[in-house]
């Protein structure tokens, strides 16, 4: 689907996890709670939401399983997404221990590194792979998503890697931005940004 | 200084990344070039930067120096902000570890945890100090920002001590949003919203 805008998209997820989190007895939402949870004001949100087809009921808000269920659609998770780490160094471990991706609709089905002495490792119910298995194991189809926990200047032969066996996604930790051919999705998730961010506010 | 919208705040430290990035030759930046970096156009750029009283020139840009300086006053960071880490399990041990802090000016002066088999230990530079100094360290002022990477219940205990400390800004790693008195800033990391979002181009 063509023309959600960036803000918009970054908004979905904020709006899904309030529809997730809500008491089961609740039918409907206030465009006031949905702006709540995004950060942002209820125009802002009457306008996304328009944007996916729904219009609210003035005094009573949105129905929320029909918005729930489309904004999962719309983000592509309304089945699982598997997801693969690549790198099982602290940062590697610490996200395939994190309990959050599960709950959220993202099963993390391995994870990979290139030391001999971490191959073959327990990490919860996984086993640490050998890098060099991975372009098999993802143009086979055993997950359509990367986390890059690697080193700077392994990012991009990483990146490489997987694009040529066909990744669908790539979410990258490593302090290095990736380039990636057309049709491969990459977001960077830089933590001095973040701490950036919060100097102006803090 | 009021009035930055959220949006501008957000893209500073994209500007930010490519000014201090940049070769030291180079005198000037096109609009085009600050756009790349923040993944925007350039109307959004000669906006933003309006805002902080800087107009490019047209056919040469922006120059370098005084608006990358300009930046860190205003995010902040035009002295170095010192950090302390709460949690020394796999994240907070990646966190610490995490090399691009330091370029961007932060310093991580401390890490915490409650686990006695922890405390002590050696973590590059740092030693694993007991959660229990950490209120009497934050109103000694050793430190003005914290980053919790704690399990999701430890978190709002943690920003209470924190908060009644005099911190100054949290960023929160815990999957677990917090809540904290005016006067404090908050920022809230969500690896799964980073998942959704890409999920949406992947």
């Amino acid at each position: 689907m063509p023309g959600l805008s960036r803000a918009t998209v970054a908004r979905l997820p904020r709006y899904l996890r309030l529809l997730e989190d809500i008491d089961a007895e609740r039918e409907t939402v206030s465009s006031g709670d949905l702006a709540g949870a995004a950060g942002v004001n209820a125009a802002n949100v009457r306008r996304d939401l328009s944007a996916l087809g729904f219009q609210g009921t003035r005094g009573v808000g949105y129905s929320v399983a029909p918005l729930r269920d489309r904004i999962r659609r719309e983000l592509g998770i309304d089945s699982r997404r598997r997801v693969a780490i690549v790198g099982a160094g602290n940062l590697g471990t610490a996200l395939a221990r994190y309990t959050g991706l599960g709950k959220r609709g993202f099963d993390v089905v391995a994870i990979y590194d290139v030391d001999p002495a971490r191959i073959g490792e327990r990490i919860g119910e996984l086993t640490v792979l050998d890098l060099e298995r991975i372009t098999a194991d993802c143009a086979a189809g055993n997950f359509e998503m990367a986390i890059l926990a690697v080193p700077a200047g392994a990012a991009q032969p990483v990146a490489d890697l997987l694009s040529s066996a066909g990744i669908s996604s790539i979410l990258n930790f490593a302090p290095q931005r990736v380039s990636v051919p057309d049709g491969v999705a990459v977001r960077h998730v830089d933590l001095s940004v973040e701490l950036q961010i919060l100097s102006y506010y803090g």
